[in-house]
């Protein structure tokens, strides 16, 4: 029987309903606030803090991330949290009706920082998000990321680019004040939002292959660099598509992949986890923000020459009514094969995106693309929609 | 300069902005009202019913369709009407208003039939729809179609399936009365919707391959059987890339792609169109419907040994509500290919279509289907998505 350290648990919204002694109940021996000391692979040992031991005959690394903490005074004061497990989302639920907090200070502008500025705003507690670059969410295009701070402003979010956090002290309208090179903010409580890192420090100290990313380097099949350790989820790297590149995307739809794969190849029924394609999506008030493949960037790093084209329209006939969309695509000069896209809108940018993933899943180029079949009716798309309107424009322009 | 015959306007919203005079400013001889009588292809002319000739060097067929009209008595009253040209529509329009019209009688449940339910109801106007099946919207799965008999009734339309209309004549209770053999429907106008054919009498007359469609038989360039006639819209065949046969299939998506593709190709910048995947969407009331592919039955017309499953999820993660969405896919049992793939949901239907659209358009099998890279949020689906689910528990029956 396997071990599994980490996070087991798939599907969050089963938590509460699963615990321990459910998985007991299904010859499952989960083990919580258990704290593992070190893994001795020549043994098929694990060591807990606490003394125990427990063999293994394969043993599964799914230790997912840390929450980044950058280096500056007053991270310790109360009321200052990290965003990532599901303890911290009670503790701050908790802090935020203990202290019938009314405004929230999150440092960090990507897409977790702006969907808690949503989940706040429903609460009725308001954001002022304080973010290093200009704009929000980095890794879309300015031009789409300028239509998400419009959204944030119609909604009421501070928006603070441009700036960095330099402390937490006391405040004095509010308990807490971040201090930044662009003036300082008061809130009941201060998010850290500023991304994860992939928490592999327990599979460097078993001898594991850590990837250039620094997370667990990993086959096709999930397995480590010793046979029977096997890895999943955020805490291991995914073949990316495009790229060709191993890479660490700490999402829960690949996490979940990755978990099954891992199961089903030791379980005796094999099969390959045959990558991503780096999709992904957030929902930012009214504005659907979703993006697939590579950036300009990362094409380039990847050894492509990227041409992009933004294509702005209406995810629906324009005669039924006017629901803006902003489409990005990215393209390879030589060949002409999609490398990337990026959607924001109202309406309809969750569904291009994925289409556009299938796209990249399948290696199209932008002759492909521009003429695709795909579902016309007027309230869902004007006849050439979005997607054929930019690829045929991206490609007139290479 | 080649000449154009029937509808080359491509977008409908800008017909009225179009008249013939604005066509002649950017050199283009429209004409309207021009009754063709015969195409003499030896010559290179085309001769009009005023006893105007035309030459040509280049003829385009753009015919489009006719409204097929049953064979039963009454069709001639005034109040029953087809739908399918613009004139039609304004003609609608006008009578309904003119009539003061509260209640209209369709012939026919297809998609057509059901979008003109939705019309009439957003202006006051109630529909009893006459359709010779027990449920709506054949092309889709009885359990989704369903769904969609669910949703008219809970919008007060009136379905009576399984009904043969046998006749029209004039009511008491109302101008007009449909007689079938499940009694008898009074209303204010009567809608014919029972589908439309490929008009291809003139190409017929003209010695131009007609399809066993019945349609205008193409080449990949939009070339018919004479060199330098070209067809282009719902008067000609398209090549079905999942059947690898000619179909017709009377769509105005697929049509303007002919169209720019036959124009490329007139205009000395070839290209091929590469088919159709056969996607198509509706709304109805507060569902989105989609399809694409084939159906079992067109599969195993196309020789394939189909298999199909029905998955029901939800549009968004559960802990976030429920958005209720069924997913029909069908493949190939030996191959395990995909084949086709059908939706009927509160919201996300069309989005996952269109990626089902493009993954049938790269010939992917379940395997890959079930493991797809999707942009995953809450708001927009579950961790494993419907698609997800439906392709794994497909693969696992085969």
């Amino acid at each position: 029987m396997p071990y599994y350290i980490g996070d087991v648990i798939q599907d969050q919204n089963k938590l509460i309903a699963r615990t321990p002694e459910k998985f007991r109940e299904s010859g499952i021996d989960v083990q919580i606030s258990a704290r593992v000391e070190g893994i001795d692979p020549a043994r098929g040992e694990v060591s807990l803090q606490d003394g125990r031991i427990f063999p293994y005959d394969v043993l599964v690394m799914a230790t997912g991330t840390s929450a980044f903490v950058p280096d500056m005074p007053g991270l310790d004061l109360p009321g200052v949290v990290s965003l990532r497990s599901l303890e911290d989302a009670v503790r701050i639920k908790t802090w935020l009706r203990e202290k019938n907090a009314k405004r929230v200070v999150t440092i960090g502008g990507g897409f977790i920082g702006l969907e808690m500025s949503e989940a706040l705003s429903a609460a009725g507690i308001s954001t002022t998000i304080i973010h290093k670059d200009p704009l929000p969410a980095n890794r879309w295009d300015p031009v789409l990321s300028q239509m998400m701070l419009e959204e944030l402003q119609a909604q009421g979010v501070k928006f603070v680019g441009g700036a960095s956090a330099q402390g937490v002290e006391k405040g004095t309208s509010a308990p807490l004040r971040v201090l930044t090179d662009r003036g300082d903010y008061e809130g009941d409580l201060v998010l850290l939002a500023i991304g994860v890192r992939p928490d592999a420090n327990l599979a460097r100290a078993t001898g594991l292959k850590i990837g250039t990313t620094g997370a667990i380097a990993v086959n096709f099949s999930q397995q480590t660099s010793i046979e029977n350790i096997y890895a999943a989820g955020d805490c291991c790297e995914s073949f990316h598509r495009v790229s060709r590149r191993w890479v660490n995307v700490p999402l829960g739809d690949i996490a979940n992949k990755q978990g099954r794969v891992a199961g089903r190849n030791i379980g005796g029924r094999p099969m390959t986890f045959d990558g991503i394609v780096g999709a992904q999506s957030f929902r930012l008030f009214s504005l659907q923000c979703a993006a697939a493949g590579l950036s300009e960037r990362e094409a380039i790093a990847a050894g492509f020459s990227p041409a992009s084209h933004v294509a702005w329209g209406s995810a629906m006939a324009p005669a039924l009514g006017m629901r803006k969309i902003g489409l990005k695509l990215t393209a390879d000069r030589s060949t002409g094969r999609l490398l990337g896209a990026q959607a924001v809108g109202a309406a309809g940018a969750v569904g291009r995106i994925n289409a556009l993933s299938v796209a990249l899943w399948a290696g199209m180029d932008l002759d492909q693309v521009g003429y695709l079949d795909l579902a016309y009716s007027p309230p869902f798309s004007p006849a050439w929609d979005i997607i054929h309107n930019a690829a045929q424009a991206l490609g007139r322009s290479l």
